[in-house]
């Protein structure tokens, strides 16, 4: 259990809030430290007597004390939270047995801050108690040139699983699966059983809820769970209480399916097999939130064609390459879009008033193609998108706009005639936002579905393309109509 | 164990895939039915003989059964996928027991139009069997004239329960717990416990995990997990091997954090306590996986002003309603932006260029002022952007701006020189690219921080916001900038 090595207070409960507070105070000393720290290096460094010395390395050893009773997931995110130099002070003073577990929960980003200092051999040497699994799952993101000499590092044995587990496609099942498990014979009693969980009682895998029933080839037969097994009688067989019809997932499925499965049938575990139908892992509830919690968070990130999370305290260049891609698209994008306007100059010149009402019909495209778009990679993201469906929701989405055109076209007309008085340009500008509005729909439903046909995520970037695709279409619908009607 | 219901297979296991096959097929079937009737009910109904009549039957005794044997997400799941008249076809085949569950996993849009044909009676008898906490969920769904009458046709001792279900405000841990719980006492020995749960047994709580142990009256002392049950000797009292400082919660805490924790801790269940730390309730794992998911469905929807989520097949009018608050809002900002090319339009008319190359300023100012927005909403979302943090992201936001906007800057203005041979434009698009930039990523920053402080949802609407500011702000730049350099 976890959560019993938090830090436990005198009335035997523990509130997260407790918890919060000391990870802002500790936050908040170990800036202090490292400021202080390079102070004292500016001023010579003779000039520090024994006694602050003395004092300094008092206050390191409590730091470190206070550290070593935080969980590793709250020691990951004070790391997070430290600017470059508090956080390379604050990972010395990690033990190293916390260290692997550490890495574990540390974001992508920063991850990098903290190996760039660690020669090959410290690596292994905080990793080494991990998870195969775990292991590979860190090798996965360590820079390529010292991936191969920590993997070298390790035992043969190990090398092997981690080798083994880092072959799995990303996205799969089989790359997030946990290699512990424990599996029993369908004909064993559940006393049996207990015994031999008491047995592995040092060695068990960490929440542990469900026991695999396997026969002789380690074919996946059921699945026996800690509630079915305390609730029957210790005579009884696995046989006779076990689910028989666990759901359970296939090496090469998308973790997708696994996530979808674990939240419809509150599921806590569910085996993993290969292709003979023989148990391999196991996938538990508390790696489904984490990917689902990490999902969650860069959806909105990728909208904006960002792949990458970005560490708080990393170097300015970084986090500017990291945007320059869809920069530089939205760039000629937009520059494409502009020379639609520069097509019409002849009419802007006669009225000068159209250039002034163009961007609002642009940004009314956009923001409709925006609503739209996100209705549609939701419903992709529930599996609720069929080509019937498909057909469904364009119409739906091309009426809604006809009728969002039509009656915020009027109000947009009548205010243009108000501030105008030209009776010709308020009807170019009702016609232009029903069209604008109808195609801005038709780019919303389109862009994600086309996107995924051709085997892209659907969400990347998918806002800077639909806003350069109603902006160079605003501009021609609007320009174009004006064209038609004015000259 | 929900999974044990749903559709076996003769090898004693079930895969996902299977289960969409079988799920894609009901679902045409179902459409399929309603059309057939649909098109039976336009011609002369005597015509249809009795065959005919007895086949139609038949039919439909069959595909109840089908439907009877998924598990209740399922079963809203095809709901949820088939139009209105298939769809109110398929729950009049759904059974009376499954009813309640099924209407628990609806999703909200849906909801409203499975239960508004049916009378307050049938919707007691479909909730009677949930359990207080899930009955207060639904009928906080319910439309305003319905749900008293059905609260008032449940016993007292029910209805007392729903209504202090119903007392705790939304998104707090209190709406969301569970009143369903086992506890014990900490001098009971594990021999006793085990013998309560099998007593218990047909009453035992879903996802019964943990079994909270707490004193005389009634407050939290420890968490005893079905493991350490399993794993320690009968003879053991429960204060032996509990864990004694297990996280817990308020009532009044609010859902993000117990998300954050499980997440964080891996927990399966957790106590909720009332102020006087008495046990009142529990979350679980699977309530937490709901909330995680429902609320990465709704970011990107929140973003862009869409408050609720929509039906599939709902009424047009109602779709278009949901997007009328932003869509009014965005047309009056982009009527107030267009004002401000109104103000300069004595340069327009002298420089009709400048007509072509206002949107390429502001549509690079709406996609950076987005990315840094993303950033800023992830961060505040994961509880890591406190004061000082927030002056750091300001800083470094400003400087990746200032990069961005020098380099992309001069590549724009290259291209400007080369498209219309006039350095000054060149010059001038120069200087409002960097300003437009720098001004974009301040924004950024800054909506999600003021829309939290001012107390409303960081993320609604913060996309329309975001591209009024940037639009406006992008067309004064680069007008004034012109209006200074060339006139």
């Amino acid at each position: 259990m976890t959560e019993t090595s938090a830090n436990q207070n005198s009335e035997g409960r523990v509130h997260h809030r407790h918890l919060e507070q000391s990870r802002e105070q500790i936050i908040e000393l170990l800036s202090r430290q490292a400021l202080e720290r390079e102070l004292v290096s500016r001023t010579d460094i003779q000039n520090q007597d024994v006694a602050s010395q003395l004092l300094d390395r008092q206050h390191h050893a409590q730091l470190a004390q206070r550290l070593a009773s935080f969980h590793p997931a709250d020691i990951a995110f004070v790391l997070e939270s430290l600017a470059p130099e508090a956080r390379e002070m604050a990972w010395h003073l990690v033990s190293a047995e916390q260290r692997g577990a550490v890495l574990l929960e540390i974001s992508d980003a920063v991850l990098p801050t903290l190996v760039g200092d660690m020669r090959p051999d410290e690596i292994v040497a905080a990793i080494r108690d991990l998870g195969p699994d775990e292991i590979a799952d860190l090798v996965a993101e360590l820079p390529d040139d010292v991936a191969p000499t920590v993997l070298a590092g390790l035992d043969r044995a190990e090398q092997f699983e981690v080798r083994s587990a880092l072959s799995f496609p990303e996205g799969s099942v089989g790359a997030m699966m946990d290699l512990h498990y424990v599996s029993v014979r369908e004909d064993a009693t559940l006393e049996a059983v207990q015994r031999l969980l008491r047995r592995l009682k040092h060695d068990l895998p960490e929440e542990n809820t469900d026991i695999f029933v396997v026969d002789r080839s380690n074919e996946l037969r059921g699945k026996l769970s800690l509630e079915q097994l305390v609730l029957n009688e210790p005579e009884q067989s696995v046989n006779e209480v076990m689910t028989r019809a666990p759901t359970f997932f296939f090496t090469d499925d998308p973790i997708k399916d696994a996530v979808a499965a674990f939240e419809k049938y509150d599921l806590l575990s569910a085996p993993v097999v290969n292709l003979h139908q023989q148990v391999v892992g196991r996938i538990t509830v508390d790696a489904v939130l984490d990917e689902i919690n990490e999902r969650a968070q860069s959806e909105s990130l990728r909208q904006a064609g960002l792949s990458k999370e970005e560490d708080l305290y990393g170097p300015v260049l970084q986090s500017s390459r990291n945007r320059w891609p869809w920069l530089g698209l939205n760039l000629l994008t937009s520059f494409g879009a502009s020379r639609v306007i520069g097509v019409f100059d002849n009419v802007i010149v006669q009225f000068t008033v159209l250039a002034t009402l163009i961007p609002i019909i642009a940004s009314l495209g956009g923001n409709t193609g925006t609503q739209t778009m996100s209705l549609v990679t939701r419903a992709m993201a529930l599996d609720q998108l069929r080509s019937s469906q498909l057909r469904q929701t364009f119409i739906k989405e091309f009426l809604v706009a006809l009728l969002n055109g039509s009656l915020w076209g009027a109000a947009l007309a009548l205010m243009t005639y108000a501030m105008y008085g030209k009776w010709e340009i308020a009807l170019v500008i009702y016609g232009a936002m029903i069209l604008q509005l109808l195609l801005a729909a038709m780019v919303g439903v389109a862009i994600p579905v086309v996107l995924r046909r051709i085997g892209r995520d659907p969400v990347m970037g998918s806002s800077v393309l639909l806003t350069a695709t109603t902006d160079a279409m605003g501009f021609f619908i609007f320009l174009g109509l004006a064209a038609i009607f004015l000259l």
